[in-house]
């Protein structure tokens, strides 16, 4: 069972570091107690643990790679206390620095380097990282080049419109020595690879927020993923989506199969200048509403989303937007730029 | 419309303390850009606020207690940085030191006093504490007294089944001189009052979490609120809920009609000494499935939930638990202490 191995894994990485008691070690995983004593129970079977009472304690010392690294508070000085986390954010933000800038074609922009480092992070808290197979669709946040630089996953897959990204991230990880990443370039329009089905154990994604885009894109995903235990990740605004968008989506994915384990208000934020769009915004539906300037701060920010599949996951049939327009805008679309290719009819 | 009302609300403290561009206001509000612009246009027309470019600014000067009081990071340092905030936990531990301490007959354990400030302020945060009619179901966390403390809520109803509480509840917010409060002695199982129905803007429950006892506890709550706009949150855990009961539940909000705005896992934990619940152990059920001895340090922990209403909200028929076993107990309830008339039946 994909849940049981997650919370092998956040038990095995703790005791990596530690002996622990029971309580202490209930702390540091995310389960119900009667999966997290299946854990322990299969754990201590096949030898990997033993119980001195009242400490676990691991049977065989661990490489140090495997020690449980905490992240400090995601939500205000993140990586500040630990030197592993803070050496891997150095790292990726050296290696983007030469990044591909946003094109309004693809609805395009970036979160700040470091919360692309902390949705990595929130991941790995949750076991998600760590020997698995990862699949994102759209990585202009270039968080496959993040996850890579950790070393944990198993295996990434990108796949990915644009095809200055495709190169980069490519270019990148082999700079880095990690050649476990696959990358497709890939429209979402497009019918998912048929190898690509049913072989992941999370997803992430960054999706644009039409209504009928959200869902293609996030189906495109959960067709990808192998069943119950498997997560998905996504960004998800309350700019540009409201609330009655949120609850239509819920039920999406609750009839999915899909159980809603964790939303974070805010976690992300796009910066201004380093996506140097001030040119999209004259093309913006909210600057012709109101008499306004060009933003003095950093002000479009997105929630983290974590789900886990239940049941299923169960594909339920969507609608294929017939174009990139409809792909790209609704009424709710009032910060998204106008691409250049429909600049001339509107 | 009530959820423009809460985006009102936020915008206007902001500017109580300081005039603010757009952009900057947008930061400090939950809503869509659409909502967020009819918010700023109320206030235009109304005269509460006067915009000349770039800044927004309040037409006349606002009472200091009507100024945003940010909390601070609530995940790792809550109330640091504000003298209000550490002011209210101040006088709150003080006002509480003698609280009733639980009893195993209404599955009772209090969070620390700091998380039920956190909870609060979160409250605060959305802009669903100030002027607001707020319905507790269950309060042995004396969140009302918290509330009270702060002076902000329009109305404060607690309903709560043991006398011990819903008197010292009212003894201490009539020692604080807080009179906004009603208290009703009240036993789940029984229909709510008539007078309470459909008429809150909030309600804040830790509900039991056997499957028949939540959603009867929640659908208690819903049946208190006004309509779309309407904030509804929960205590719940990973301890002692399986994620198949979160996804259950999840479907039974979203078809009453609500959209889950925050999941904030493990925001708030249960203080084992402060508890003196030493003597409920022999009875948990994962004591006797393991040889474990009693616990080193706190670890159960429970997540906050927010839900907002965009729909109805739908009162869906839920099965009433015949008695109180049926309602504390299913075969999730692990750490879950018997209550001393059930005792010799086991």
């Amino acid at each position: 069972m994909l849940e049981i191995e997650r919370i092998k894994r956040q038990i095995l990485r703790y005791l990596a570091g530690k002996k622990a008691t029971f309580w202490e070690l209930i702390n540091y995983q995310d389960s119900h107690i009667v999966n997290f004593l299946q854990a322990i129970k299969d754990l201590l079977n096949s030898g990997q643990i033993i119980y001195e009472k009242p400490y676990f304690y691991t049977a065989t010392t661990l490489p140090e790679n495997r020690i449980y690294q905490s992240p400090g508070c995601l939500y205000c000085h993140p990586f500040e206390q630990s030197s592993f986390w803070k050496k891997v954010l150095t790292e990726f933000e050296k290696l983007t620095i030469d990044r591909p800038l946003p094109t309004s074609d693809f609805d395009q922009g970036f979160i700040r380097p470091v919360d692309t480092l902390k949705r990595v992070a929130f991941i790995y808290e949750r076991g998600d990282l760590e020997e698995t197979e990862i699949f994102i669709l759209g990585d202009d946040d270039l968080l496959s080049i993040a996850m890579a630089i950790t070393g944990f996953p198993k295996k990434i897959v990108v796949v990915e419109i644009d095809q200055r990204l495709t190169d980069f991230i490519l270019k990148k990880c082999r700079e880095i020595g990690f050649d476990r990443i696959h990358i497709y370039q890939y429209n979402v329009l497009d019918p998912i690879p048929e190898e690509l089905k049913g072989k992941f154990d999370v997803f992430v994604t960054d999706p644009v927020e039409t209504k009928k885009g959200l869902k293609l894109f996030v189906s495109r995903c959960i067709s990808t993923l192998k069943g119950p235990g498997s997560a998905g990740y996504m960004g998800f605004t309350h700019r540009e989506a409201s609330l009655q968008k949120w609850h239509d989506f819920q039920r999406f994915l609750i009839e999915s199969g899909f159980v809603l384990t964790d939303i974070l208000r805010d976690f992300t934020t796009y910066p201004e200048k380093e996506n140097s769009w001030e040119d999209f915004y004259r093309t913006y539906r909210i600057m012709k509403e109101f008499d306004l300037d060009l933003p003095d701060m950093d002000w479009y920010k997105s929630c983290f989303v974590r789900m886990e599949v239940v049941n299923g996951p169960i594909l339920l049939e969507v609608e294929v937007p017939k174009d990139l327009e409809e792909l790209y805008f609704d009424e709710e679309a009032w910060a998204t730029p106008l691409p250049s290719f429909l600049e001339k009819k509107h």
